[in-house]
């Protein structure tokens, strides 16, 4: 059936508009018209979950999809499409994790999973003693005396006055990032830590942790929220008496392995060594199919170029997608991608990554703008994005694999594509994270949104 | 665990804001933090969806629902609980409906409906020739040569470019309102309907469709969209052979029932004869739970109460939390409390509807605002909501519960609640439709939002 023009999201405020705002106007609900009617991402993305699935780095199904993200950018006929060689880290889980509570003849299971990079516990499990702490600070004022021998368990909760859940989670992370490493410097044997969420579900919730020089690794493992109430409940019900914890899980550091970013590329008409890259990661978790977490990121990036291929749109300058490798335990891909563009020369004006959930849009984050700048930018262009409710123009990061520009790339301007944030830590580094969980519409309005944003720095540029 | 003051939000601003800015800045925080932290909604929902469950007009489960509601907003301590008793349509579905496409010898099962308020089929099904069409404008075309005898099948589906879901509703849903009592005019024998969504999948979405009184009532039925496309693809493939099928249904209209909506009250300290109305409905349709159609509107509404009892906030005028009866088939509960509202010589400020799902807010649409209003609503209130992503203040419709208030009560302001759209449609009037479908921050981050909206009200006024 044919589709009459809808031109509602149009006559906002149109006739204060100026000629070239008008332009934008059309060409932006052209590119949402082609994301919502024709979108692509979604599909693309149920292939990525079910046909390959998790691609944790240095997997087969690492590579996998990086071999189908090249092949499926060429299917669209990009000007260019090629792949980055980068190094990674090799880690594997291993046999399933075991965890019991240990409450005097009572064992207990529980649900969790090794932290991203810990390390194994020996082969019959660890037992001891836990500890309940909720701060990091609390290991320097217990000292040796108190946690030498025994297992950590930190329980610190998401604080839920934070109105975006990332806030939440930057303020709660280090317990998992850090735990670790510094409950080791006094002598504990393993960590355990409550998953990193709002949510209370029986998921746990992996990610990685990292090892200083200084001290001995120990292995750490998150619970699920339910585990690590039901530990909690436990202990304070001992009321004193020792609380016992077991561990058990193999996981361990392969060798570094060979992988790859996989790019497209649209060339510039007028500017091809000048470029806005957009982004996610390809690689993912290993505990289910990182639809969100970061399927949903790759494809929106690609579905960018698409689109503009799809209106005959030829931009200026050149646009690249970047399926980055190993943002989850390394950030190698990242880095690989700021190297090659200082050795070649490459001339950056912008970089947006999507790494927070494929969810209803809501803007987009300027890392470290001017006040100036931020003006600017809500001055030309939040009218232009109203009609679409993407039009949060702040100031805020932008993403881990776009990062390493900063710095090395003098000019870029980093910005992280912002979605939604309420259910994304609901499913983040969880078996939940899979393709039933995201919805088509939120996923192309991302897209579209991301999309948008780029039209209207190719045409304007980023020079306020 | 004792939780530091969580400032950043206020921050924001906080500098160039008035004295009286400052004081709504703090309360909003401080409504925010209660509805986060000690929010009551999400297990309340849990106990209407669990406990009750489908809670259709007339129904038992319906009246367990008012007298629960009751005793909840009792339990709270409100100043006023009371029922006002309304006389309500009571139709059941009774048995499940059955439909099959019949293609030559092929009998395919689909997943189907009856719409609410259909008429049965005969006791032995109907089978007819199915005839397909996009608009009820194309009956008129067609007239009773093409039309007589045959089942109407209107297959338009939702137009995808539109930004937010309802609107595409309003435009598709004529099919469902108005196609049977449209097509019986040519004598058709039945409707079936594409359900009223963007998803692919099997549920199907009842919903009310009305008769007139001139043309004899057929059946209606709402078939999934994935049994749609089965059933458009059949006729497709048949090249002009007829297509048959089977409907069978008993559903019937009894006489009407008493039922009641259930009001809660916080008494004004300087206005008690002056009210802010904040509603959902306490019915649902009976394939599901009715969460977030429209449990979550109600639990919001007695949770503004709450947040406000909790936080000793002592509004003003007269803040009531109304649970209306009998929205889904009849709007007799909305019609019911304007008509008191009048009887008692009430003088309504505002009143405030959710029932668009508990999602994530947006902010608030006036319905019918002038440009002034609009502008000072924004100017005065838009920066106290930004930074709760809660901020979009703009002209719309309000909801179908309160519309009763329009012209009988002047001088109040009718407002509806926004939240996030992409998700509503996909569960909306389906088996789907259950607890789980409701995200606890998304809930409670509405309450606030609502909360914070009336609290500027009743400090303010509405006199832009």
């Amino acid at each position: 059936m044919k589709l009459k023009p809808l031109l509602s999201a149009l006559l906002i405020g149109a006739a204060s508009l100026s000629a070239s705002a008008q332009t934008d106007s059309v060409t932006i609900r052209k590119i949402y018209d082609e994301a919502l009617v024709n979108g692509q991402a979604y599909d693309n993305l149920h292939y990525l979950c079910k046909n390959i699935g998790q691609r944790l780095s240095g997997s087969t199904n690492a590579q996998k999809a990086v071999e189908w993200g090249k092949k499926l950018m060429e299917s669209y006929g990009f000007d260019k499409v090629y792949l980055q060689e980068v190094m990674v880290p090799h880690w594997v889980r291993g046999e399933k994790e075991q965890g019991f509570i240990i409450d005097g003849k009572t064992r207990t299971p529980v649900a969790l999973a090794a932290l991203g990079m810990s390390v194994a516990t020996p082969k019959e499990g660890i037992t001891a003693e836990v500890i309940e702490l909720h701060d990091l600070k609390e290991l320097d004022a217990l000292g040796a005396d108190k946690i030498k021998g025994k297992i950590v368990f930190f329980n610190r909760p998401f604080d839920e006055r934070f109105i975006e859940t990332g806030a939440a989670y930057g303020t709660a992370g280090d317990q998992r990032r850090s735990g670790p490493d510094a409950a080791s410097k006094y002598g504990a044997v393993a960590v355990i830590i409550r998953s990193l969420t709002s949510a209370l579900d029986n998921y746990p919730h992996t990610g990685t942790t990292s090892y200083g020089t200084v001290n001995t690794p120990i292995p750490g493992a998150a619970l699920s929220t339910v585990a690590a109430n039901k530990l909690s409940e436990t202990i304070k019900n001992a009321k004193g008496k020792p609380v016992k914890f077991f561990l058990k899980q193999n996981c361990q550091t392969l060798p570094d392995a060979p992988s790859f970013n996989v790019v497209g590329e649209l060339t510039g008409t007028e500017n091809p060594n000048q470029f806005v890259t957009v982004g996610g990661h390809l690689d993912s978790w290993d505990l289910a199919e990182g639809a969100h977490d970061d399927g949903t990121g790759v494809m929106q990036s690609v579905e960018v170029l698409r689109i503009f291929k799809a209106m005959g749109y030829k931009p200026k300058h050149s646009v690249r997608a970047v399926l980055f490798m190993n943002e989850e335990n390394g950030g190698r891909g990242g880095k690989k991608y700021a190297e090659l563009a200082v050795q070649n020369k490459e001339e950056h004006i912008a970089a947006i990554e999507s790494d927070e959930g494929g969810f209803t849009p809501r803007g987009f984050s300027f890392e470290r703008p001017s006040a100036e700048f931020l003006k600017q930018v809500n001055a030309n262009w939040k009218s232009l994005l109203a009609p679409y409710e993407a039009d949060m123009l702040v100031a805020g990061g932008s993403g881990s694999d776009i990062g390493p520009l900063r710095g090395s790339v003098p000019g870029v301007t980093l910005i992280g594509f912002r979605p939604d944030s309420q259910r994304y830590f609901d499913i983040h580094h969880t078996p939940n994270d899979v393709f039933e969980n995201v919805n088509k519409r939120e996923l192309h309005l991302g897209a579209a949104a991301m999309a948008s944003l780029i039209y209207l720095i190719d045409q304007h540029g980023l020079k306020f």
